[in-house]
């Protein structure tokens, strides 16, 4: 009656439509609200007995068993409870008469709808929206109506401020407990404060927030353990609607010096600003966001929201203004992997902000910059040289991947290699400089940051290599490739393959900044400490890399060895039971040879990225949530179109179906970007050729029109695919600005103003 | 105005004078109410930032990480928080006008006073008191007053039941969470009812509550995560007191079936009787109890009151009606040692129950009787044969003792090797039986349980020595004595000479069984597999352990080796410190040879006391609360009187002066029996000679009597010691009843109805 006018058009909405206290986990995820500052799952704001409510502010680490570091879960703003005439509103208790919790992705809002019945007969309707703000990224609102239908008497609204959450440890039983509290403050007519310092990283975050009432109430402040609670009370009449506002704000000691004072001010703020001008401002930077982002799908509904939800997701937990984070493998939305990042941000989710909004794509690139002592050193312990760039990243930039993973109740344990031996990260981060350089021609970054994260991660493999003289070749040993499904093994050919192009795209910027940037040359050589002999070095180990191809069949075996592995029935074997048995199978978890054919689409030609697919496919568990989209694009690429659609909805629906059975725990940010570059990369077939931007569509049948925009080197490139046409125009109407574009083997020079139409056919 | 009138005398109180928030966990343990079936830790019923509830059911253990199990930190009853017109009470805001703690050891009470001024300059005072119920184990009551003195408004009353509780892990930051939600209930006039379930072990708790007030009230319930609580809300008056009630009952799934039927009808039970009842019947157990066990110190109230709080804590750590639970190391008072049993409780508080009351007495050697075949599990593991108890144990009676102790944070470990090595527990708990039906003559358990326990630790000691050539005789490598600052020790005394009684004390019941109780020898030694030639190798063994004594300077080295160790300076370094550098010195952690010398002191002439006396007290650092209270008993036996009284006070007050800096974790429980048999077997020089009882007595100056009560093979002594006179009485009156007495080596036959007073100088 009041919440849904708010809502937008169907296909920009996730709808929860009937309350099942088992899910809240999962819809926690679905329905976290980010700004890649701040993540707060999408907990019920009255609390329940099944859901794990999380608050993660980026960077905000802290020191924990077995993973070196987590992303610490701070107090809990969420908190709104009601206790109607007497009568606590627990959705578990009582009668349910009507429940709807709504994502709206195009304005970045979760609502919620109930009407409920308590043991007396009291029927109660709640409705609110929440957001995190877009724009004011230390502020969050939650605001709506409660309407006691059938009764009168005293209605209590408690909003707390609670810091009596936890991470959940190894096994789910083991708590901790990062952050202890230093201060809570009753503010009075200004609201509460509750300030909080994370144990060993010593970061302390302040929240503030404030609770108003449409009518006269009586206020009062509740303390528990580190939790404190504003009550407002007064006298409720049937019939009548009591609207809430919940003005929250937060600052880390991350941001600025003295929490508090900015934690309030901003409070004040933000109240005297009131929730209309917040709500729309809010909404508003969401619709420009979405001019940018969206990708239409002309056609297909499900496609489309489905699609939606990936980029909504993207766009939340991407800070464009803090270049000392990251994006985690479950982003801001919950605590698998524990706030780690990995090879997921670069291959995965970078693209789709390379081509969207650049400045989060170099924010994101810098994260890597600034860890780059902290690679040297990883690269140091591990007795190699350069900059090895870990498994697994946190604050500090070293490597946090757990040893050893067990349960401590029990006693079992896994040893855990990858961040010994998942080595192909470093050429992943290399990779990705050079992805956005060439995106954005962005030189200032190159010159300052990316040069020395191109020639560093050259080094490393450089000493990573070993000459094998009866292969009179340079192999690479004991690793573990993208198919982790086989570890310690030899020569996985993603990880040479990517060695080698990172030591060559070393080289190849060395001779251009030589030529073209002399001081920045000089000053980087001297930085690196960086000798000619080196140099000659590289382009020995470059030119002499190990990278077996079998001519006849066209096959990359995957790594040494790999052909002769049994090949097993898995039929009716379950993900649990998989990872057992397939290490001496062909199975392979994910995209392996097929990512490479992907990456590094120019080095081979299209047979042999056929054979392969073909040959691969076969054996892929898609394990991963990084692979089914990997597939899809090749699938279009290579002309195998049978599973192209079926492989993108599922790399679009992976969380919205629970497709890896652990949505609960945060959300697949791999697979987000992965589905992205489905649309981008795999339906309209866009690559870079030779410096350029190119297009090979292919739409499924049932679909119009595919719409979307990408950044290009400053300009802003509107793309419209139908089944026989490309529409291209530039953002902007001066004719002196293009972009050359490759369509069809034929370049394409589209110019400001212009719209350039081009049949399909005509390739 | 209202709660110091129930106060009794004061030497019979503990008191808190003021409120430090910092002590809170240390009082909490010194507050601690128990039955014996349920502890509680002092916590404030309002809750603070700095306590740590506890709530621990006897025998309700949960695995846990590196611990193996662990007593569950059970849902909180405490809960009783304020509202005053609509300021919340809260001790750490405000100003504290007045504040008092007692606990009132003569009625098993705790009580609370405080008169407190809100911001608004509101003054609320409240009193309270709280109890465990000694009668009605699965009961608790906490009544009090409220008073708002300056100000009318509405009162809020809430009691909780919070299952929103944690143990504390390996550090402090793990916390474990034992109990999940499995129902709660708002059964209105009935009250709220909680229903968790331990998570491994599978054992329900419930817990169900009733809040009454003296004035009518609108009620309502709320419900948090694991959280049940109630709320009465009423219009308060200026100047006028406001009683509240709060009746609290609980069961386990070990206790009864169906423990919410049982706890909610006994919470309507006790409700109907009501508080007056409840407190009459509490008060008039416990002063029952202390006609028993009371040991009174005329003219030295310090001491008086110290003691009798070491007393006041045995008693509330015992259940003579379960066992199949022991008493941990730390009692039902807090999570150090993690619930688990240790030689603690046989050698040190076993006594304290054998002379008050032997049925706990019993109970507690059940426990280690229902865990025979977890010990001859244990022996198994390790390789030996028997009946190995674990130096930890908790519900199985499987070793229990971490294997290593770390900060899983930081990586730094210690290796345990208690567990492997501390194998004079079996010796102990062998030597307890016997003490037990030596004291009690309690024939039945000895057949039916005690000689099955002697026989299969005697055979534990035949399979764990081991016969060496060039000493020729039967030696013990490889343990830990009591003195724990030495691993790895070859022929600790105090284990050699333990092991040697053992087995001899057990061929000595062979020889009665066979001659006085045929039946019983038959059926046990069938049902241990008992030879004659193995009943010969134990002959053999106990002739020939090694037990060095060396005449001429009448010292027993404390193992192997000791002599020669480095005596070095430890003034100035920190108990933590000290761990680390004393392993190859002389410095010993706790009594050892003169433990021996006070256990078994009829084997060792009064000279040689003396002298190891002397020789050991030199490098006894006391780093065990273990230790003083043996250091005071031998001291008054070699008559080296100088430290005896400090060395008393100082066990007595362990706790009451956190000697040890850990009170806060829980009592030091072994410390608490130490205490009472300094009185006893110290001061009072109390023995056992000839199957006789002995009195030996020495008193401090200013004490003008020592009075206490023994049990004795069913009757029960009066014994009134001066510095002039033992007198001594029996219970009954009636005249055929006797005990004999030893006393200045006569021997006195007391007979009922009939006083005898012994002159001292008599002797």
């Amino acid at each position: 009656m009041y919440i849904d006018t708010l809502l937008s058009e169907a296909d920009w909405l996730i709808t929860e439509e009937d309350y099942h206290p088992e899910k809240n986990q999962f819809y926690e995820t679905l329905f976290t609200l980010a700004n890649g500052y701040v993540g707060a799952r999408g907990s019920l704001e009255q609390g329940s007995q099944t859901g794990s409510p999380g608050t993660y502010f980026a960077g905000v680490y802290d020191p924990t068993p077995v993973f070196f570091t987590e992303l610490a879960n701070a107090p809990n703003w969420l908190n709104v409870k009601i206790v109607a005439n007497n009568e606590s509103i627990e959705l578990e208790k009582g009668r349910i008469l009507e429940y709807k919790r709504t994502l709206d992705m195009k304005k970045g809002l979760l609502t919620q709808i109930f009407r409920w019945e308590g043991a007396k007969g009291q029927i109660t309707r709640f409705e609110d929206y929440r957001l995190v703000h877009l724009n004011y990224k230390h502020v969050a609102l939650l605001k709506g109506v409660i309407v006691p239908e059938n009764y009168d008497g005293p209605f209590v609204v408690k909003s707390g401020l609670n810091g009596y959450v936890f991470n959940t440890g190894v096994i789910e039983q083991l708590l901790i407990k990062h952050f202890k509290l230093t201060e809570y403050e009753d503010r009075e007519a200004e609201g509460i404060y509750l300030e909080m310092k994370s144990r060993l990283s010593g970061i302390s975050v302040g929240e503030a927030s404030k609770l108003k009432l449409s009518v006269p109430s009586e206020r009062s402040v509740e303390i528990d353990v580190d939790k404190i609670t504003e009550v407002l009370t007064f006298e409720a009449k049937k019939g009548q609607a009591y609207e809430f506002e919940k003005y929250v704000t937060f600052y880390t000691s991350r941001d600025v010096e003295d929490v508090k004072f900015h934690t309030l001010k901003e409070l004040n703020t933000r109240v005297d600003q009131g929730s209309e001008v917040l709500l729309r401002e809010h909404v508003s930077a969401w619709e420009q966001k979405w001019l940018d982002v969206d990708v239409k799908i002309h056609g297909d509904e499900v496609a489309q929201r489905s699609l939606r939800f990936n980029i909504f997701h993207l766009i939340q937990s991407a800070n464009e203004d803090d270049d000392r984070v990251s994006i985690p493998a479950k982003a801001l939305h919950g605590e698998g992997y524990r706030g780690h990042i990995f090879w997921d941000t670069e291959i995965f989710m970078l693209p789709f902000f390379i081509y969207t909004n650049p400045r989060a794509a170099r924010s994101l690139l810098m994260y890597r910059y600034h860890n780059l002592d902290a690679a040297r050193e990883n690269a140091r312990i591990q007795g190699y040289k350069g900059a090895q760039f870990p498994w697994e990243s946190a604050d500090t930039g070293l490597e946090t991947t757990p040893k050893e993973l067990g349960n401590p109740l029990t006693g079992e344990t896994v040893r855990i290699w990858t961040g010994e031996e998942e080595h192909h990260i470093v050429a992943d981060v290399a990779y990705a400089v050079d992805h956005y350089y060439v995106a954005t021609g962005d030189e200032q970054f190159l010159l300052k940051y990316g040069a020395e994260i191109l020639l560093e991660t050259a080094r490393f493999w450089a000493s990573r290599v070993q000459y094998d003289d009866r292969k009179k070749a340079y192999v690479i040993k004991k690793v573990i490739g993208p198919d982790e499904f086989h570890e310690h093994v030899d020569n996985n050919i993603y990880t040479n393959y990517m060695a080698k192009w990172n030591i060559s795209k070393a080289l190849e910027y060395i001779d251009r900044l030589k030529q073209k940037h002399t001081d920045s040359w000089d000053k980087l050589k001297k930085k690196i400490v960086l000798s000619s002999r080196e140099i000659r070095e590289w382009e020995t180990i470059a030119n002499n890399l190990y990278l077996p191809y079998d001519e006849k069949t066209k096959l990359y075996e995957e790594f040494e060895g790999y052909f002769k592995l049994k090949e097993i029935d898995i039929s009716g074997v379950d993900s649990t039971g998989l990872e057992k048995i397939v290490k001496d199978t062909k199975w392979i978890k994910q995209a392996d040879v097929v990512m490479l054919h992907y990456l590094l689409g120019d080095y081979f030609d299209q047979e042999t990225k056929k054979v392969n697919f073909h040959y691969y496919k076969r054996w892929t568990t898609h394990s991963s949530s990084l692979s089914p989209s990997i597939y899809a694009i090749m699938g279009i690429e290579v002309g195998n179109y049978r599973d192209v659609y079926q492989d993108f909805i599922r790399s679009t629906r992976i969380d919205l179906d629970d497709e890896q059975g652990n949505t609960s725990i945060g959300i697949h940010a791999a697979s987000l970007g992965g589905a992205w570059q489905v649309a981008i990369n795999g339906f309209a077939g866009m690559r870079i050729k030779n410096g350029m931007l190119s297009f090979k569509p292919w739409l499924p049948e049932k679909w119009e029109k595919l719409e979307f925009k990408v950044k290009w080197w400053g300009e802003t490139l509107n793309v419209a695919i139908t089944h026989e046409t490309v529409e291209l125009k530039l953002e902007t109407t001066d004719p002196t600005r293009t972009v050359e574009v490759n369509i069809g083997q034929k370049v394409w020079r589209i110019k400001g103003g212009e719209t350039c139409v081009i049949s399909v056919c005509s390739q």
